[in-house]
């Protein structure tokens, strides 16, 4: 399918990155996502999807049609599910550095990446695809790819973390892959759903 | 003031040691709260105020009259500000073992807590009360008094946690006791909002 004929779908986010993997899965299926600047309340909440489902509604509301977003977390077992749903602020405050150092002498280093993405095509009528990969925590940051916490992230089958996997690796496999891929499917199978976005 | 006499506010909360310290300074007041079982809907910001402005909002939408909400947290300088926000997370997760972990070798140990009190008199109308205490972070945990991360923060001018104290000394300096004495204040001279609460 040729890139014209794509049907370009408003994601609230400002993460290019995010943005850039779900492209990747989604070129298969004909859509194309881009970044609309509206501000994206996430609740607090152990329950990705139950933050990703509060985001779309808030989004749906601000913009008057429906807007994708993702959310996504590290869930590191020994830590009781730390960082989860707050990955990004984790991230910010204390890093990469800070994670490593509580799994410092920790044999069981057993971690999964989550994405939930969300859509609301009504206030009453939100849609959530999950996707989920296991995997465990280096001993250390390797890599350079991609972004958050990749570098620490060994995915199941592999002994390289997701930053030393390129894109088209990580995108095999990945949460966010597999999420946007159920988000796509749906979508082919309720292809009516894209006449919201097409432009005339 | 008597007991008898005292004004009823409820408080959107379901940690019997906030309603424990808050009431300690409110009885000055002549006033008393009480929990009440409405969803506390915390969004994640970096900002107290905001989540605690937010929530305010959404329990006086939620039952129609103005209820008292507080957030607080932890704010740890060499972290970046972590816990923070998401404090009550962090210390179910990771815990205070988490945190001396992750200050192991630091030299700046400087730490402060923050709370917010908000309450909403309408729609358009929300009242915010901030307390704050500086200290630093302990070498282990100590004491058994409060809740949360008092046992690992030690209050500028002493040489005991929190947890080594008992109410009534953190409540004379306490960032929470600094926040609901304020709302008391701003009470005291806005009497008439009491008739709010009153029963006849």
């Amino acid at each position: 399918m040729g890139r014209g004929s794509r049907v370009r779908i408003p994601m609230a986010t400002r993460n290019r990155n995010k943005i850039d993997e779900a492209n990747y899965v989604l070129r298969d299926f004909g859509i194309e996502l881009y970044p609309v600047n509206v501000e994206k309340l996430e609740i607090q909440s152990e329950d990705l999807e139950e933050i990703a489902r509060f985001a779309a509604l808030q989004a749906y509301q601000a913009l008057g049609k429906p807007v994708v977003v993702e959310d996504s977390g590290l869930f590191i077992e020994a830590l009781g599910g730390f960082p989860g749903p707050y990955s990004s602020y984790v991230y910010k405050t204390i890093g990469l550095k800070g994670v490593l150092k509580l799994m410092e002498g920790e044999e069981n280093r057993k971690a999964y990446f989550e994405a939930v993405v969300a859509i609301a095509l009504s206030e009453r009528d939100v849609k959530t695809f999950v996707g989920r990969v296991e995997g465990r925590i280096a001993g250390e940051a390797r890599g350079s790819h991609g972004f958050g916490f990749d570098p620490i992230f060994i995915p199941m089958g592999f002994d390289t973390t997701f930053a030393e996997l390129g894109i088209e690796v990580k995108c095999s496999l990945s949460h966010r892959a597999k999420a946007f891929r159920a988000f796509g499917e749906w979508l082919r199978t309720n292809i009516d759903i894209l006449s919201l976005w097409e432009t005339p």
